[in-house]
């Protein structure tokens, strides 16, 4: 089975979610989201088809046990059936947790995802990794269950908040890295923002398709990643604009620089080259940073991390570096970078 | 990957666990199999080797929400990656329970089973399909995620209470009249139970291989099932039982009993044909049978049921028949069947 990526208006979107081969539709719904867009894309009245709507809290407060219980146990008390088909509409959240729904009730069933952030839109809801939190860490409970159909319309991102945007950035510029296509693509002058998400989701697709249980070369992804977890710890930061932050510093760190122009170039087409690092005015917090990379024990398999590095770009290549190696290599540049800016 | 089924003994299970590719063990026990067998089986005393030990309470009341977050947290807590192992030891439920964990801890992680009952040994630990149970029905939220290893050992029958082992063999009277071989073995006078679970967990997993997500042949080995886990229900039976009555159903409703002669053979030979009927000296319960079935909405598509038949011993036929129909065919049969005995 393979994920199709449609542009779609939203009447459109309809016209095809009702032309799903099956008489039950289940809804899973983020209520903010929901209550904004229900009018405009009624997928609760389609006609002819059993429709089964939950609405569940908003962002990342619903990836846990017991939303995930009670959200299956409704499902499975309004009856459903193997040939249902789930609709996730909203976020990266939203997706990552009805995914899961679909991965475990009846032992899986078909799903397809409406994504409403532009983080979704190009990341969450591609590749079928669909996980809950658990109180170790986010996403340690899941399962890989690709969606049949994502459905694309930039017309969403006109009721995000700037800040949700700016989170999908830092995204948008690890594929640019990753793909020579999207960074000529950013890089003109006025580009389109519908074809450039369109254009990213397509690569990860492509990358997940090859590669779903993330063995290989799927894990190029992973740029920006391990530094940018911890900074989004540490700081509470956005997921997106903690893996902008984490492709700068690998940059610096193991790349004396040599990418920080292409980086700079990114981030003014974006709009966002100005936003002062997390540590600003502060030392950068490596002991913070080596406490974080410890404790994540997914990230470990001995003692040794794996870093996604640029060789040019549309090309990456991996370096493996063990735990104490990284905390002297980021102690000699500790001034440096608690200095970094564009 | 394939499963690999072996026998072996308590010693040789144990060297095989030890040579497992990890360097991390999770192993799920069965609390009260646990503390029969932790002294002849220390799973938990394998050196070299992080082992992390849960114990869960024993049978059916492991597979809900709440013990599935508990466990899945409490391994979190103690320090797993993907390429830990999880070891299930006990019965059904357990193998069921231990599964579904290791097909969402961290989006999967490989798992081997160690079965400690009749029904778990020939049924429930092959095939890869794992699950917890929900308030609407059993075994309604889990995945496929094919175990690794299924280690057979026939002492493990010497401990079980003689209710459990009966409970078994209404599973190997299925596989009788499902294979030739496995009928042939079990009407030797006094065949050898050993062989005869091997060539039953052989026998399933071959099944299972060729038709991973049951869409296709696999589900000949619901042959038995439809009827019998209404009887299940109504008589609170063990499944094997049910099966066991389940299939006598079927081939006195469908067939007008033409097999039941072959029926009470494989009964003889494994000592069961002196139980009575769960429904002995009362009437057939025709309007709880259709009742349980109107309400076990996985098993309904639309309104009609599809029931295994046997066309030959080691040859089966699908029927398709709707609801109302089968209830005026077991009302037609009422007397008939209430007075079923060999």
């Amino acid at each position: 089975m393979t994920t199709k990526i449609h542009k779609s208006t939203l009447k459109e979107i309809l016209a095809q979610v009702e032309a799903i081969d099956t008489d039950t539709l289940i809804i899973i719904a983020d209520q903010r989201l929901w209550e904004l867009y229900r009018n405009e894309l009624p997928l609760d009245k389609i006609a002819g088809k059993k429709i089964i709507l939950r609405t569940t809290p908003s962002g990342e407060g619903v990836k846990n046990f017991d939303e995930f219980a009670s959200c299956s146990e409704y499902l499975l008390d309004k009856g459903v059936h193997r040939k249902a088909h789930l609709i996730a509409f909203g976020g990266g959240s939203l997706s990552d947790f009805a995914g899961f729904v679909a991965s475990t009730l009846l032992r899986g069933i078909p799903w397809s995802v409406i994504p409403t952030t532009l983080l979704s839109m190009i990341d969450a809801s591609i590749g079928g990794k669909t996980a809950i939190n658990s109180k170790v860490g986010k996403n340690l409970i899941g399962a890989f269950h690709k969606p049949e159909n994502i459905w694309l319309n930039v017309d969403f991102l006109n009721t995000l908040p700037e800040e949700e945007l700016v989170n999908g950035y830092g995204e948008v510029i690890k594929y640019a890295f990753l793909n020579k296509d999207i960074s000529s693509h950013l890089k003109v002058k006025k580009f389109d923002l519908n074809e450039l998400i369109f254009k990213c989701a397509e690569y990860k697709l492509d990358l997940t398709e090859k590669d779903f249980k993330e063995s290989g070369i799927r894990k190029c992804l992973n740029l920006g990643h391990t530094l940018g977890h911890a900074i989004e710890k540490i700081y509470s930061l956005p997921h997106g604009e903690a893996v902008f932050w984490g492709i700068a510093l690998v940059l610096e760190i193991f790349q004396n620089g040599d990418f920080k122009s292409e980086l700079k170039e990114y981030a003014k087409q974006l709009g966002i080259h100005e936003r002062p690092v997390p540590w600003y005015k502060k030392t950068f917090p490596i002991d913070k940073i080596m406490n974080f990379i410890s404790k994540d024990k997914k990230m470990l398999t001995k003692s040794s991390l794996e870093f996604v590095l640029v060789e040019k770009v549309g090309k990456i290549k991996y370096q493996s570096i063990p735990l104490d190696e990284l905390e002297i290599k980021l102690e000699s540049m500790k001034e440096k970078l608690s200095d970094y800016s564009f």
